[in-house]
């Protein structure tokens, strides 16, 4: 069975037997060169612009935002993963989830204090922050209620943005908070730290100090320019790895504090109701993941043939170290192609050939981090909490392949 | 000396000690959280969008579009370097280089073509390719005539992105192009492939075939994303490490050749006259190269005292293992902290601590890369060729830091 697997699976076999028929279409061998003259060959393009656009084209690759509510700001909008490809997310679609919209701040009036238990409350503007030195790092970011989908008692018929596109990777580049704490001066009862963001929601998260002391940014920086305003212009907390909603966005102070304050958002939502009635809280360090989005949900294949099973794996705890595939249901596994880079806290890509016989067939990826966590089954997560729990909902995911060239989300 | 240098520019002394004063003015100590409610707090923001863009307030950081000439699509726009931060170029502020302007080229009526000496000529749609085994790497893009503007005379005075933003770095995804060869089977003759783009200018270089077998991509994704209009939609030519001109835009056909072609694109252009009359051509790889972004050209400092000096180092060659920083217009050197990650024919970022006394200096950085290539001097960049050539100068880039806070280009 091992051996089939691997025989269906080998990229250089099928690239040297079974793909000649895959996509290429023989053209007349008496071609010649004045036969591929195009129209577009033949009129002068556009000019240079300052700041450029996908092409129309494309128009369908886009965030899906949800329908307005009775709080239009209030929700989220998705990346469309399976429309996407390698592991850096374009900010123009990068997942946005706010709680009163996106706030319209002028970097220039904007400031950022840390005050409370510290010997010298600092005051910063933009400027003063701008001229500290400044680290640059690749890393996701995934709302604590992402895939929360999957906690229904049936699967809901989404896409894997549908479900998982609260995911999105950026290079970030902030200034580390360690050495700004140390020059407030913490004082010793101070052991957390409330931050707060600058928007009409005033979200405001419990963290605990140590953490941000040793892994806290002050992110400046997306993907080379600076952060977009749905992303927390002009300056949001990172912390990698941890759920989104901690990486508070449009910060605006860090109060130090004794303990956990408890806030609206942090009792209200983000706690995992277990079944004995109890909460989890501060749940802060994301699970290992993963998710084929290609093939995906709601996608047709185009009959029996070759395909490459692609997607993304990623944790909270640092390097994703294996992604195995199952393309029969969990029955058999095999290793995925991860050609790097392997980065800590940041979305990795993995690849499989696969020569698909045109039966049905069940899909899915398996991820194991550096430290040793292993993604578990949807069966095995949801016995854990109480029903339909929606946060950090980490269990396989698997994709239902029909006969009918189908690809529907299931849960075995 | 050495010990002098040393301490002026340890990050962690620095942090320590004078950083202090650097950003942070203390706040009031008497400052309470309601002080801190401002008006962005009171106002709901706007909703979700399907495609972010960047905030109003960053409208200056945008493409350097030359005035418009003759033709104008036939020129080039900058990246504005000195703007941005980490290794990923934003899509939108991606170089440009066109000869006749961006053509609007649909991708359901777009074709590729192999064709020449080999066995089956083939003819892709782009839903055919998207069929293949894909590859994602970082990469830089860089045009051979990048940095020309420091082979005239005397200095430019201008910025970084406008003697050095003919450069880019990307996350790019693609089909490799050894297989689809080997599919179209090269017949024995058959020695250098000529490419050519799909656009007005019909622009071809001819390109060794063992080298676009081994390394060659044909690029559909730009940071996840399918390709922008201006690098090439809907497919591109990648040569990783290759000059820019060789990754060809808008690929329409590959044709197998006994031998270069001499074509307009690579007799009149991409040629190094030396010396002695003769030219150099086919000067593929690009050499190790690296810049300080800032400070640099045309910014003003803001006094004595704490700089993160920062820039960007590539090479075509593979991964940069060091960056030495001068400070002292030459006479010492110290390693630049490269964080990482170290990726091949990808910009890496490097960064060093420095204290600033105030007086005149003059600050420039060297590259080296795993093949020990090691950025050359202006000037002794300027003797290999005759005078005025403008492809591949890789000389030192020096700025000069005065007094009264100006920052200019310099050759020494």
């Amino acid at each position: 069975m091992a051996d089939k697997t691997a025989t269906k699976t080998s990229r250089r076999g099928l690239l040297q037997a079974g793909l000649a028929g895959v996509g290429a279409v023989a053209a007349a061998a008496s071609a010649r060169a004045q036969d591929y003259i195009t129209a577009a060959m033949k009129t002068p393009g556009r000019a240079f612009s300052p700041y450029g656009m996908p092409a129309p084209y494309e128009s369908a690759v886009k965030r899906l935002v949800g329908p307005p509510g009775v709080n239009p700001g209030t929700g989220s909008s998705r990346t469309p993963l399976e429309m996407l490809e390698g592991i850096i997310t374009p900010s123009g679609l990068h997942y946005e989830r706010h709680h009163n919209g996106v706030p319209d701040i002028d970097p220039a009036t904007h400031r950022l204090v840390i005050h409370g238990l510290v010997k010298n409350p600092l005051e910063f503007s933009m400027d003063n922050l701008m001229r500290y030195p400044r680290i640059s790092a690749m890393h996701f970011m995934e709302c604590g209620g992402n895939s929360g989908a999957n906690s229904s008692p049936t699967p809901p018929p989404l896409t894997a943005g549908g479900i998982h596109g609260l995911l999105s990777c950026s290079e970030w580049t902030g200034v580390q908070l360690g050495p700004l704490l140390d020059e407030a001066g913490v004082l010793p009862e101070g052991k957390w730290i409330l931050a707060e963001s600058g928007d009409a929601a005033g979200l405001s998260r419990s963290v605990p100090l140590a953490a941000v002391h040793e892994q806290g940014i002050l992110a400046l920086y997306q993907n080379g320019e600076r952060l977009r305003p749905e992303q927390g212009y002009p300056v949001r907390l990172l912390m990698p790895g941890w759920e989104g909603n901690l990486n508070i966005k449009w910060l605006h102070r860090l109060k130090v504090v004794p303990g956990p304050m408890n806030t609206k958002d942090e009792t209200s939502k983000y706690t995992l109701l277990q079944p004995d009635g109890k909460a989890r809280q501060f749940n802060f360090v994301l699970p290992v993941k993963s998710v084929i989005t290609r093939p995906s949900g709601n996608m047709t294949m185009s009959g029996a043939g070759y395909y490459e099973v692609s997607g993304v794996a990623w944790s909270g705890h640092g390097v994703i170290t294996k992604v195995d595939v199952s393309l029969d249901g969990g029955a058999t596994w095999v290793a995925a192609q991860m050609p790097g880079p392997a980065l800590p806290r940041c979305l990795t890509k993995f690849r499989l050939a696969w020569d698909w016989d045109g039966k049905p067939a069940t899909i899915m990826s398996r991820a194991t981090d550096e430290v040793g966590n292993v993604q578990p089954t949807h069966a095995v997560w949801m016995a854990q909490y109480a029903p339909g729990q929606p946060y950090q909902n980490n269990g396989i995911q698997c994709w239902a392949i029909g006969a009918d060239n189908s690809v529907k989300n299931t849960y075995a």
